[in-house]
C-alpha cells in the first residue's frame, strides 16, 4: 500500500508513530495527482512548492517533539470556493479570472492551524451552483458525473489524489459527490463551522465540511474546524452536543428512524435495496428501528429553490450587471430567474421552511438519527439530462440529486454520508445519517459503529488498478 | 387620590397590605373609562363583567392568603392585535369583523396566569401598520394624535383607564405612543417576550412590550412575562442578563452612549434641550458620557421599510385577494405597494440588516447604555401630514416618528423609553435608552435611578382636570 491511500486516521497514526514521514506522505499524494488528474479534472490549481515546503516544516516541527494533532502533515484539497491568502479563489469561473484571496477563510486558517498541507484547489461547479461539476469526472467511472457542486474535493479524496478535502453544501453538495464516489461527506448543523471567507451560493442553506474515507476521518477535521467565528453572522456560540450513546461502542439504545414515505419514492432498486440492508445492519448492531413520516415533503423543492435562487442572485447582482457574459449559459439563466423572483415568493418559501423546521423537530423527538439514501441513483453519464422513474415520471438528474439532501439543508440538521454498497455497475451507493441540531457526536459515531463492522476498502480499486 | 391614579407599583403595594382590594382597583378604572372614553377613543371593546368577575376572584384569593404576585388583581389593556380565548382580535380592522380568537396569546396567559385583570382590548393602527392611531386622541390634547400603532394603549394608561397595557413595536409602535403620552415603553430584546398569539405586521421586526407609568411598573410587568414559547420560532432560550451596575442604585460606572451622529439631526430644540438635559442629569447620578457616532444611518428608514413592506404584504396576501375593500384606503396602499417588492430588494434590506447589527455592537462594546431621543417631535396635530424641518426638509409625520426608533427594531437591541420633561405646549417629550441584546436589566436600573431622582407626575394632569 501506498502513503496515498491511507485514511486521514491511518496516516496520522504513522506520522505520529514516525513510520511516515508528512514529506513521504506529500510527496505520494503529488504524484498521484500527476498519475491521475489530467483524466479526473478534480484541480483547478495545485500548489506543489508550498505543499512540499509546509510537509518539509511539519517535519521539523514533528522531529522536534512539537507535534499538533491528527492533521499535522496530512495534505488536503480545498473546494475553490474557500478562500486561501494569496491564490485565487477562482469558483471555477471565468469571472473570477483575476481574483486573489487577501487572507485565509476561517476553515483554511484553522487547518493550517491544525498542521494540514494544502496541496490544491478543487473544481466546484461554477460559483457552486449545480450538482454534476462538469470539470471533474466521477472517480469510479469517468464516463460519468462526479456529483457536485464540490465535485473535485470528492473526487480528489476517492482517487487518493488528497488525504482529505473541504467542500461545501447548499442542497447537497457536500453529500452528493461523496455519494457517488463512495466517500463520506458531513454537512454539518448549520452555523457550526463559519464561512467567513466562503465565496457564498446562498448564505441561509451554506455550509461547509469534510469529505473523508471514512467516518473516523470525518470527525478528526470536524474537530479542527469548529469554534465561533463573529464574522459570519450565523455562526453559532455553542459546540456539538455531546454524544447520547453508551461508551461500549454498540448501538443499544439507538432508535433509527426508518421514513415511511418520501426518501425511499423515485428512488432506483439498487439503491433501496442497499440502503435498507445498511438500515438493517444498525438493528443487528443494537438499534431499534422506527417507521417516521416526512413532513410538508411535497414543498422540499419549492422551499430550497425559493429560498437559494434569489439569494444566489443576490450576491451576484453586480457582476450579473457588469460582466455577464462571463458566466456559463447554465448558471446564467438560473441568476436571471432569480431577479425576478418576488419578495413575496422569498418570503413564502422562508415561512414554509420555520413550519418545515418545527414538524422535522417533532419527528426528531422520536428518534435519534433518520436513515435514508442521499440520492435516489448513483453517479449519472456525463451529459444525462434527466431520469425516467418506474412510476413514468422523469426528473432532470439535478432535481434528482437535489431531492433528499436538501431537506438537511432547509432545516440546518446535520447530515452524514457514507458508502453502503455499490450498484450492479459497480457503482458507489450511499445513505445519510440526520439527527437534531448539534448531534454530529451522534452521527459520527453510529457511522463509526457502521464502518467497523462492515466498512468498505477506503480507496476505489477502478482508479488504482 | 383615586386608586385608577395610582402606579402598578404603588396599586401592588396598597393590594397586597390589603389596604386596596382587587375590586375597587378595578371599579376605580371601569368608572374612569367611562368618564373618559367616549372623548379618548383608547378601547375598542370594554369587558367589564368579566373584569369585575376576575377582581372578585382575585379579591378571594388574596383574602385566602393565595397572593400570586405584584400583577395580581391588577387591571390593565391589551392592544387589541393580542389574542384572549373567546374575544375578537380585531386589529382595529373590518377585516376582522367576524374574528373570534380560539386560545390565549402567551403574553395574555402568563398576564391572568399572574391574576392581573383585563377590562378591554385597546385600539391600534390598523393591523399596526401605521404610527397616529387615528382612532384614539392624544391623553395631553384631544386635538393631537395618540402615536401609533399602539396608540389605544398608551392613551389608556396615561388617561388612568387602565393601569398598565401591553403594546407592540415593529419601528416604535409601543415606544412612539408611550412618549407622545408622557409614559414608560419597553420594546425588550427580539424574541425575549414570545408573540404566539400576537397578529403579526412584520414578523422579523415584531415586538411585543409593556406600557406603564413609571419605569419600576415595566420591570414588573417584564417579569411576569419572559420565558420561552416554542410556539414563536423566534423565541429566545435564555432568559435577561444580569445588571452589570453596583448593587448601590447609582450610576457610578456607568458608560451612557450620547449620538454625536442621527439622533439630534432634525429634532425640535425642546426635544433636544430636554434629552440633552436629561443626559446631563444621568452624569451627576454618576454616569461617565461617551461620545458615539451611529452606523449607516442612512440605510435606517430603506432598511426598516424594505423589511416591513413585503412582510406585512406576505401576511395579508389571502385577505387582500378575497376582502381587499375592507381595509383602510392608506395601509391598503401599503399591502399593494409590497406585493411589488423583489426578492432582491428584500434581500438587500436583509443583508444591511447583518451589517447594522454588527456594526451597533461594535458601538456598544464602548457603552452599557445609548441615550437618545425617543421621538423627534412631540405630538402632532390630527391630520398633520407633514412636518419641515429647520433645515428646509420636510418629513412625513410617520417617517418622523419612526426615524429615531427603528434602528431598535432591525437590530433587535432593547429600548426605553421615559418621559424626560415637556415642550411649550405642555406635550410630553421622551428619551429612549438602547442596550445590548438582553440588557433589560440594566435600562431599567438606569431609568430607575432617572426616575427615582427626576420622576415627573405620573398621570397627566390635562386629563385628571
Amino acid at each position: 500500500m501506498q502513503p496515498f491511500e491511507l485514511t486521514l486516521t491511518e496516516a496520522a497514526a504513522a506520522i505520529r508513530t514516525k513510520e511516515l514521514s508528512p514529506s513521504e506522505l506529500t510527496h505520494s499524494v503529488l504524484e498521484r495527482i500527476t498519475a491521475v488528474d489530467a483524466r479526473l479534472g478534480a484541480y483547478v490549481s495545485v500548489v506543489g512548492d508550498a505543499a512540499r515546503h509546509a510537509a518539509a516544516q511539519a517535519e521539523r516541527e514533528i522531529a522536534a517533539g512539537r507535534h499538533r494533532g491528527p492533521l499535522h502533515g496530512v495534505p488536503f484539497g480545498l473546494k475553490d470556493l474557500i478562500d486561501v491568502a494569496g491564490l485565487p479563489t477562482t469558483a471555477s469561473s471565468r469571472v473570477r479570472a483575476d481574483h486573489m484571496a487577501e487572507a485565509d477563510s476561517t476553515v483554511a486558517a484553522r487547518l493550517f492551524e491544525a498542521g494540514a498541507v494544502l496541496v490544491g484547489k478543487t473544481h466546484t461547479h461554477e460559483f457552486a451552483y449545480g450538482l454534476t461539476t462538469p470539470q471533474s469526472r466521477n472517480a469510479w467511472d469517468h464516463g460519468r458525473v462526479a456529483g457536485g457542486s464540490s465535485g473535485g474535493s470528492a473526487v480528489a479524496v476517492a482517487a487518493g489524489a488528497a488525504t482529505f478535502a473541504l467542500g461545501t453544501d447548499t442542497g447537497g453538495s457536500i453529500r452528493v459527490p461523496a455519494a457517488l464516489n463512495g466517500l463520506v461527506g458531513l454537512k454539518p448543523t448549520y452555523g457550526l463551522l463559519p464561512r467567513h471567507g466562503v465565496t457564498p451560493l446562498s448564505w441561509s442553506l451554506d455550509h461547509v465540511g469534510p469529505l473523508t474515507r471514512t467516518v473516523q476521518d470525518a470527525a478528526l477535521v470536524l474537530a479542527a474546524l469548529t469554534g465561533h467565528d463573529s464574522r459570519d453572522p450565523a455562526s453559532l456560540r455553542t459546540g456539538p452536543a455531546s454524544d447520547v450513546l453508551p461508551a461500549d461502542g454498540g448501538l443499544r439504545g439507538l432508535r433509527v428512524g426508518v421514513p415511511a414515505t418520501y426518501y425511499f419514492e423515485r428512488v432506483t432498486p439498487e439503491v433501496e435495496a442497499a440502503v435498507r440492508g445498511a438500515i438493517e445492519r444498525l438493528r443487528e448492531l443494537g438499534a431499534e428501528l422506527v417507521e417516521v413520516d416526512i413532513p410538508m415533503a411535497r414543498y422540499v423543492l419549492a422551499t430550497h429553490w425559493g429560498l437559494m435562487v434569489p439569494e444566489a442572485s443576490a450576491y451576484h447582482e453586480w457582476t450579473m450587471r457588469s460582466v455577464p457574459g462571463l458566466y456559463g449559459s447554465d448558471i446564467r439563466v438560473l441568476l436571471e430567474a432569480g431577479e425576478l423572483v418576488t419578495a413575496g415568493d422569498y418570503l413564502r418559501a422562508q415561512r414554509a421552511r420555520t413550519l418545515m423546521r418545527q414538524e422535522w423537530a417533532q419527528v426528531r423527538e422520536r428518534v435519534d438519527v433518520i436513515a435514508a439514501p442521499t440520492v435516489p441513483m448513483t453517479a449519472a453519464m456525463a451529459g444525462q439530462e434527466s431520469v425516467e422513474w418506474q412510476d413514468g415520471t422523469v426528473e432532470g438528474v439535478s432535481d434528482a440529486y437535489v431531492r433528499l439532501s436538501a431537506p438537511a439543508n432547509i432545516t440546518g440538521m446535520p447530515s452524514l454520508t457514507l458508502p453502503v454498497g455499490r450498484d450492479g455497475a459497480g457503482l458507489p451507493i450511499g445513505m445519510q445519517l440526520m439527527g437534531a441540531p448539534l448531534a454530529e457526536a451522534t452521527l459520527l459515531r453510529v457511522g463509526q459503529a457502521y464502518e467497523a463492522a462492515y466498512g468498505a476498502p477506503a480507496v476505489p480499486a477502478a482508479v488504482l488498478a
